[in-house]
């Protein structure tokens, strides 16, 4: 068995090994496969593709390559959750301690902004003296005691899907969806939950532009998940348009809080309360629907969800009442209002190309060394389906300078689409997979 | 325009522009695209293809990325022919000195043996003194003066073939026709020659097996020529069976010297006079077919050949006349027949595995470092269509061991197969292309 030959045979079609597969990884972090064998491996894999069992013995590998978290017996309630991204996706701020506060234990590792898609880290960033780069020991600790930590994946979680993913980056080998499910599973089940709720979020905002795709990536997501004995389901969700009415590091912070103490966008909320009904069913703490929404309104009426993002904030080195009191001498020096030019209903938003707009206008990363700003950003005052008059506010741009946001509220106004034709609200939760 | 953009053009499909091609592969040589960059692109070229006016742009721009010989004009004299490779092939070393003696100028860059091919190289090497290793300068004088040189790829010539090459060798990636074209024409025409005849083995001794794949690669070749505006035509030829008597690097430069002076196997004469024929017709010397069979018979008979030959080796540093003196001296220290089991005709030989018989018993590489024995290797008393009796001596092994011959006659036994049937001998040339 050379590196040659397992090439070779992923080149042809034929299925890999679960031999071929961990000696090929693991030669690969010893250096004695190429990056450049790698790469040819890599793009065999993107054109010919991997079957469930593949994709597993590829995630395993991964997930060995690194520290496995094993929190102690029974492991039922350590239930994770993870979004394949879109713009205004702001769920797990709120989802994580919403849960925590009924009983999950929710060990979260999120990334950073990606592509036109903001990051959970960034988000949380704009508290003041929130830390990111907690150790695993903070880690597993901060699960045991709060019940919920959002932080980065650090570098002793699967290292081999680090080195990979910086060879995919270059190489135009990112959208397979078996790369995608090894990725994305071998960091998250390294953090020990014995569950995961996928949110594949589907859309013109989303990677996954139809349900086709979509479904494709969390078919896949399930079965090599269920290969690897883990518990696993997904809903597919859409992203036409910004979840909820902020898109921005601290304006989708200050939405996450407002939600916490009850006041919380329809469509938002409809998305991470069906999560939410998800996770304390697989959790074992709440398997009957009505009981387990009546438990979760109960936990958000009585303060115990707000209460507990305020425990896993000051945990992680932050300090939500600073943070409160700062947010307006925080605020993006520049607020222009985009009005409609003429009158009718919401039709459409292009929303990727908003979320490219956020980034460019310095909420994310257009170079990997780029510090974002955590000000700016846009709130949303219309959705799909929404009636608007004349003149009135369709979107409110928070911009670092004038020219910014003027720049902004002219490429804005061509991303909103209002036309005379009435629209019902977008369906949200597209179809659930388990 | 950027390197992860061409390589996910190519992986989805789309026809690579000049510009693309000529930007990666200038900028793989700066260093400025990364080898894990080239090896990526060079799977997704095998996986999705190229055409003709891509596989020209990449043989261009691996022309110009070292020096292209330039002879004086008119230049239509200078044809060189180029073989897919086999066993027992030993038509170079015929061929370029009878058509020399006809006027042709011929510069030719051969190569090592690679896989169970032998490489010309390694066979003119078992002439004392022979140097394969001429500078530009000597081969560019050697033409003009003698009419004929054979000698090794420089580094001024093609090195992004030399880049490219040694990386598809370790990826997997080198039985791509198109791949395989630019490396061949990249090389070959910067020998400065104005039309090439290729000669495209085909059947179980040569890389390309059948008939089909072996038309694939020469009406590539004939393509991607004519889109860069030179003069190419290929034929097709068997090599079902080791070619001529001998398969072993001293014993076919004896078999070669033996032709030269009119004693030729008869399928090894029927190849190289119908390439002789075409190197005539292509360099404007003899156009009519019958006059360029007579005029090449004559100067075999009349010796001209074989002096040409002689020429050349001195040329080139080597002593012909001590070759012949110390060739009984030299001669593998055991020699052993495999007779036949059973009376009958020779059916088929199982020439590949032939060929790597032979590099095990040390006429080849096994390690790119190992020096081949020169003295090594087979005489075929029997062809395919022969008829034989028992006992009778089917091939003669040259060995370096009593051990290595044991093993390499009880090996033979089975890859030369005698049957009952009468069979005809086989069809030599399978097909012209022009």
């Amino acid at each position: 068995m050379t590196a040659v030959e397992i090439i070779a045979k992923k080149r042809d079609g034929n299925k890999l090994s679960k031999e071929d597969i961990s000696f090929f990884v693991d030669s690969f972090i010893s250096g004695d496969i190429k990056d450049y064998q790698m790469s040819a491996l890599l793009m065999a894999i993107f054109l010919r593709g991997m079957d469930f069992d593949e994709t597993a013995s590829l995630t395993e590998t991964m997930l060995r390559s690194g520290k496995v978290i094993q929190f102690p017996e029974p492991n039922e309630v350590y239930v994770d959750k993870h979004s394949s991204g879109g713009v205004g996706d702001k769920v797990s701020l709120i989802l994580a301690p919403w849960v925590a506060a009924c009983g999950v234990k929710v060990p979260m590792l999120s990334g950073r902004g990606l592509g036109h898609t903001g990051g959970t880290l960034d988000k949380l960033e704009s508290i003041p003296g929130f830390r990111t780069n907690l150790t695993l020991d903070e880690f597993r600790r901060g699960v045991e005691r709060v019940g919920c930590v959002i932080t980065g994946q650090t570098p002793e979680i699967a290292p081999a899907d680090k080195l990979i993913y910086a060879l995919r980056d270059v190489t135009a080998t990112v959208e397979s969806i078996p790369l995608i499910c090894g990725s994305i599973l071998s960091k998250k089940l390294a953090a020990g939950p014995s569950g995961i709720i996928f949110d594949v979020k589907c859309g013109n905002g989303a990677f996954m532009k139809n349900l086709k795709a979509a479904e494709s990536l969390a078919l896949n997501l399930i079965g090599v998940a269920r290969a690897l004995g883990r518990h696993v389901r997904a809903i597919i969700t859409d992203m036409s348009q910004p979840l909820g009415r902020t898109a921005g590091n601290m304006l989708e912070v200050i939405e996450c809080i407002d939600a916490l103490k009850g006041k919380c966008a329809a469509d938002l909320y409809a998305v991470t309360i069906e999560l939410a009904i998800e996770m304390l069913d697989m959790a074992g703490i709440e398997r009957d629907r009505r009981k387990a929404l009546a438990m979760l309104k109960s936990r958000m009426d009585d303060g115990s969800a707000f209460r507990k993002f305020d425990e896993m904030v000051t945990y992680q080195g932050g300090d939500l009442s600073k943070f409160m009191e700062r947010k307006l001498a925080l605020k993006a020096p520049v607020v222009m209002n985009l009005e409609a030019k003429l009158g009718g209903f919401v039709q459409s938003f292009e929303t990727e190309k908003i979320g490219r707009l956020i980034v460019e206008m310095g909420a994310g990363r257009l170079t990997k060394d780029d510090a974002p700003d955590l000000r700016v950003g846009i709130v949303f005052h219309k959705k799909i389906g929404d009636e608007i008059r004349q003149g009135e506010t369709l979107a409110e741009i928070h911009a670092k300078s004038d020219s910014s946001a003027e720049h902004a509220v002219s490429s804005l106004s061509s991303l909103i689409i209002v036309g005379a034709e009435k629209r019902a609200a977008r369906e949200l939760i597209l179809k659930r997979l388990m």
